[in-house]
């Protein structure tokens, strides 16, 4: 019998139990053993309304690395109970399950080792993209080729809010409220629109595709906060749609990691990701191009991901064999600084209706190597008189393209600034 | 040291040689042992430039199950040897790893629960959609509830030639002479467009998904043949991409299985997979709505899934416990007769051009009571004197389309047969 603990008993720890008890049959199946949940622990225990009979409850939620569950299924979030909690669990031999994706991109390092240390079991499919296999199909099917590059829509807010701006044509912060109003986007949004939680996941993708201690401490993070419906409709008129990604590769002995929005052509897959949905596409040696698709929140997609963890540790438990399936860092490699890392870029910008302008940009980009992929000029907006100038670069170093930037921005007859963003390059 | 004898050396089998040898250290480390290729064999091993001196070569393919070589790398295709080959190989206590969909899908049942028996493991990942994992992701992340449906494109050649007339406005013919030209579509391309090849692939799917026995004996299967270059305009101004699909869903004690051409709105992804790309789409009762999409076909991608059974058969070895990982039939449903299924349906005819024949269209329908929700009513055909007239229906029983449609064709101002393409419902 495997006695589950249940730590954290939000939207994510409910469903969970819901899952386990629906499927309870199938799941003793497909594991080949019974399996229970044993306790359920949650700072406000006293608030909840579920009730059973045969499972213990605490709000002391350290309490339940003294009892005799065999795996601590972690859904607290955040890195500092957690942190206690998962550390103290595989010290204790037990194993665990967490769908905490700031403890595994942030401590990662330290606990995987240690799992595997104590020979424990680790699982955090439900920390990347929710119910997408990413994490299984990364450590299984891609597992014996090299991974070149890793790219992924995975945070929904930025995916729904830019969406919005796109399809209905809402303002940015009117999307905001919308993805507030549908329980999308958090009260205080900064975590997901800055690019912070897509940081993390990339991370965790990162550790297991290239074998490399977590990148989350040196990526680069950009978030949407810059993105104007303006931007979206010249990218639109290009050919382009944008979206907020994750990406990743390996370059000989150097990864480059980095979040930020992009504009991605409407012939590439990944365009086409909308609303909330989540997606991870993959770039192998062998298996060639590979998107997963599907739904990256929510209480019962995250629980079905944290389920199918509990497969893998009856795998793990019944190998006994050195703990294959937690990959831990086995290269050091360097990331590259985002001022070394090569991209197209979209550049939108203001100038006065005077002859000459448009020379003096394309000379400034010339003396800095950079070549025009794609010009327009626009009318001057509604009440205005300046005129918007759209352009894309070809794939230049990012340093020379700062350097660009700040002559265009010092030209007299350019208002304000440049606004830049990456174009996401098909490999 | 695990030893594997690979049977068929055509493409496949040299992609899965290639990338063994390529990839041999990664693999031993995530295998956790010694793995290597023992012995090939191919009938016309005589005229393969491959040579290794570590590795036996045999014309004789049945010979393998007499080496000592504890796997067998099935890649000849077919019923015939390959049947004898797994089975004989079972018997004799070896594992199998196949990336034959014929196989799995009309003798799969047999082999499945011989194997069981035999406490051997059976691999078939490459025998859907090549390199995308929806085996794996079935058979472990979707394990623990209910599949509700599949839906696949999963005929790259089929999914080539409605492309090719979609987007580049080819007629059948020609897109299907570039399909060849290209290596896409065989000699004689029947299998493929006919549907046959998809009827195998959603039947395996199928057999995992809902633990029953193979239905392709019984299953609906149409071809692309019928799609004319004006189904596809006009499904396109309707705002749907015309796909070739194999669905199943499970419908309390009854299974509806059937592949078909479809339209599909173009919101929904599957509209978007392009080119040869393959793409199952499943919904799920906890994970809710997933696709994966790769590369169902070619060398290196197909190679890539057979490599990924072999940590399959190591996990088994390790395991040593029941077959766990490989479903045979638990359940006995019974198939809806075509007939009895329900879809939306659109309806492409050619009219005379006088008055009242819309009028004996609709009323036909009404009296089926089938509504209609859309309609065109087209210019003639250049040189033509016929109406095409187009409808897309509410979601009726096929039988009672059928009789309407049996109506409508004896009508003295309707010329030739209706031709009718189901509509994909999305759920």
């Amino acid at each position: 019998m495997i006695k589950i603990g249940v730590c954290g008993f939000g939207t994510v720890g409910q469903s969970f139990v819901d899952h386990v008890l629906a499927y309870q049959d199938k799941i003793i199946e497909n594991c080949g053993r019974e399996i229970c949940i044993s306790i359920i622990a949650d700072r406000s225990i006293e608030k909840k309304k579920f009730k059973s009979e045969s499972i213990q409850f605490t709000s002391d939620i350290l309490s339940v690395n003294n009892s005799d569950c065999d795996v601590i299924v972690e859904l607290i979030g955040g890195t500092d109970i957690a942190y206690d909690l998962v550390k103290s669990a595989i010290l204790k031999k037990k194993s665990v399950i967490t769908a905490n994706k700031a403890l595994i991109a942030e401590k990662g390092d330290e606990l995987l080792a240690l799992s595997k240390e104590n020979n424990t079991y680790i699982g955090y499919e439900a920390s990347v993209a929710g119910a997408i296999p990413i994490i299984n199909t990364l450590k299984h099917n891609m597992l014996n080729e090299s991974i070149i590059s890793l790219s992924g829509i995975i945070n929904g807010t930025c995916n729904y809010i830019l969406d919005q701006m796109s399809s209905e044509r809402k303002g940015f912060k009117e999307a905001l409220n919308s993805a507030q109003e549908l329980g999308y986007a958090e009260a205080d949004p900064t975590f997901d629109i800055g690019g912070f939680d897509a940081a993390h996941k990339i991370s965790i993708l990162s550790m297991i595709a290239f074998e490399i201690p977590s990148p989350y401490e040196n990526i680069h993070i950009e978030g949407i906060e810059s993105i104007d419906s303006m931007d979206i409709d010249y990218a639109n008129e290009l050919g382009y749609k944008i979206k907020h990604i994750a990406t990743a590769r390996s370059n000989n002995s150097l990864i480059e990691c980095k979040v930020h929005p992009a504009l991605i052509n409407k012939k590439n897959i990944l365009s086409k990701i909308d609303g909330v949905m989540n997606a991870v596409r993959t770039v192998g040696d062998k298996f060639g191009t590979s998107l997963l698709y599907g739904h990256g929140a929510g209480g019962a997609a995250t629980a079905s991901a944290v389920v199918s963890n509990i497969i893998d540790y009856c795998i793990h438990v019944d190998r006994n064999v050195k703990n294959i399936s937690n990959s831990i860092a086995v290269h050091r490699k360097d990331l590259v600084t985002i001022e070394d890392t090569f991209n197209q870029y979209y550049l939108r910008m203001f100038a006065n209706d005077v002859p000459g302008v448009m020379a003096n940009i394309t000379s400034t980009l010339a003396k800095h190597k950079i070549s025009i992929e794609a010009v327009t000029q626009h009318e001057p907006l509604e009440n205005e008189k300046l005129i918007p100038i759209v352009m894309i670069t070809n794939s230049v170093v990012f340093k020379d393209m700062l350097s660009a930037i700040k002559k265009i921005e010092s030209m007299d007859n350019i208002v304000g600034k440049v606004n830049l963003i990456r174009v996401f390059n098909d490999d």
